[in-house]
């Protein structure tokens, strides 16, 4: 009587196959969102308005809106090789996964946000301007951080939804990727905040560069290292 | 003859068959124009244009932007997995089901706007302002609803078009849902023009979670709250 | 020796191959381009800035603009259903193909732009400038019907780019529409221009939902008449 | 011993296996970036702000950004074209392909950002401006065919990432056509900085369509011209 209470019949069975579905979607609809994010600042390059004969001096005049370009499109590169390396391990998704995966998307999306705060308090702010933008940006990484820990352990503990070829192991170690980006961007905004703005600013750039090396998980990385050596 | 009449021949038959046709064209479009909706409300997301010394004030001080922004995020999310959850169930798609999806994609890109008009009239509107926002809201929560009903109907009514592992029940208990949004909805803008602005948005934010929830069907969350006890 | 020259060798008939691909790519790329031109006008939709209590009188105001984000949606959602039902019926394309396509993405990307146009000039223009927003709207829904009339011909002159299941006449008739589209706006551009304004705009409204109805062909409309006696 | 050594554990193989994927979503993404560059530019076609009576005029006046529009959408069209030669070409990704494709997506994205600086140069701006324009535009041009040279480089070096139907000598002889933009593109910023704007702009215009003409490479143009001969 039990057994037949557990076994689910044939039909819940084939409902509940239903529910998890392979990632097709998921990447979908995350790869224009990229997309998206990453073209968000180009519509901040504008063409300056300016009496004739001050072009020159406008474009020139703007370059902290380049370098947040520059900076956005970088980070949200390395958001999508890291996106596009744990996708390519899963097999299937649950509700849980899709969960996380829109809260990393809902974080990659505030980047555009505080990278022009960040360089409009550097352009035309007052030194308690920059540290409150500091901060800001070092808030965001600290939640971007946060929401890739929560996917990498649900798929930790989802291990079902894993391909076949990924190794069990894969995304126990990547959750320390992810707890380490909680930490530097925390110390960083804290030190941006308390000690010195531009400090934090170049441990902002390094960051994207550690991450877009490791975007295919500590695994390859100690594997790369091994190669060279 | 009339036997022979009935039966169209073979290059008719191959028309036919074109008329219906895959799911894939009407998921991508749509996971599009869901990501393109989801990311309007980031545009808002502006770098306050103050004098230096007043960035943290100004941040602080547009945070129903920021409460627009999530509420937005997850109203749209909640739509994308049912719409995912849906379109999992059809096998194959034909004209009436591509104007109920535009449908259903019409009335979700309103969210963005009707929610940018809740948070302003909050913000900085007066009494009566927000008894019009809070009926505004409803009244798109309502179109939204319908436009599911109209959907799931559709789907309950040609049952050729859904996969095999569906039950045939399932779309007509789904209406239940889309049914039961309308006269949530179609109540909460009521309450807030009548009774209660507050209340009515405690609704509108609990509503969303009902609906991710039970956005694999009501039949998931039976199977699930069973399983529980 | 002629007959070896004819016949290519191994590698180029390869690389031959190689241009003419499938359609995947063509058709990812018009989706996401149909649904940003889809959403464009929502970003019209904006919060009215107006003194506390003005709200309802704002919103009510602005009412071209809903009639114009309606409008547009359903007239791009009609290019999209066409776009669909000519895609369905490809089978591999080639570069001409390929310019044709972008020059109908080109001519529905400005049916926001125009249809902005006339419901600016309906709210605040006088009648000079209602006459010449009406001509305008005829002007692009002109290009628009020889964009897809270009498609069509060119389709209907590579039919080994054609599907199996196509009816080798089905894209010789589907020119007559594109004609039958260029001959209507044409001639309700030139009403508005001269005659009456409303005439245009009613047979600006109409022409849509015709192009809707027989966005399968001519060929299924046919059928579908004959269905119904 | 050392066989042993080389020879990597199955685990590994599998994981190195894993790095190497298919195209998939290298192309959806670039697909929508591709698809919200192309109508970024739409954006800037606005109805005119202007008095009862006024509406010929100011659409008339603002001739530059059509032109603007038309020359972007045919730029961006061919780089679309190139991509989706040289991805038909490509069987599968690494780490270095990834990043010189995101270049390109980095380059293209900046194409309607110096088109609207040069169209509104040639409007309203002084002699000055217009050769500021003029060299910042083939300056982008000269980024742009330098991101395409990388990405042909790094395939010509990785031609195990080829399809087994691409001649080896394609993406060598496809960097001739990267460097003679580089190459053009400088001249014709020069030219236009201390000789004659004019020259310039033509230049610009007539480069993208000898790159439209060759986008299936300089093999196929060759073919073609002989077959017409």
């Amino acid at each position: 009587m039990d057994a037949e209470r557990e076994r689910p019949e044939p039909a819940e069975q084939q409902e509940e196959a239903a529910l998890r579905s392979d990632t097709g979607r998921a990447v979908g609809f995350s790869d224009a969102v990229f997309a998206i994010i990453i073209t968000l600042l180009v519509l901040d390059l504008r063409t300056p308005e300016v009496p004739p004969g001050g072009l020159l001096h406008a474009l020139l005049d703007q370059w902290p809106v380049y370098l947040a370009y520059v900076t956005s499109y970088l980070y949200v590169a390395v958001n999508w090789l890291n996106h596009k390396g744990t996708f390519h391990r899963i097999r299937c998704t649950d509700r849980g996964l899709h969960w996380f995966n829109l809260g990393v998307l809902f974080s990659v999306a505030l980047l555009p946000f505080v990278t022009a705060v960040v360089s409009r308090a550097v352009q035309s702010g007052d030194r308690f301007d920059e540290r409150v933008a500091v901060a800001l940006y070092g808030l965001v990484g600290v939640v971007l951080s946060a929401a890739w820990l929560g996917l990498y352990h649900h798929l930790n503990r989802h291990r079902d939804l894993l391909q076949a070829h990924t190794s069990p192991r894969f995304f126990a170690v990547e959750r320390l990727r992810a707890v380490l980006g909680i930490v530097l961007y925390a110390a960083a905004g804290m030190v941006g905040w308390l000690v010195s703005v531009p400090v934090a600013l170049v441990v902002f750039l390094l960051l994207p560069l550690f991450y877009g090396l490791s975007s295919n998980g500590f695994y390859d990385l100690r594997r790369r290292v091994r190669r060279h050596r």
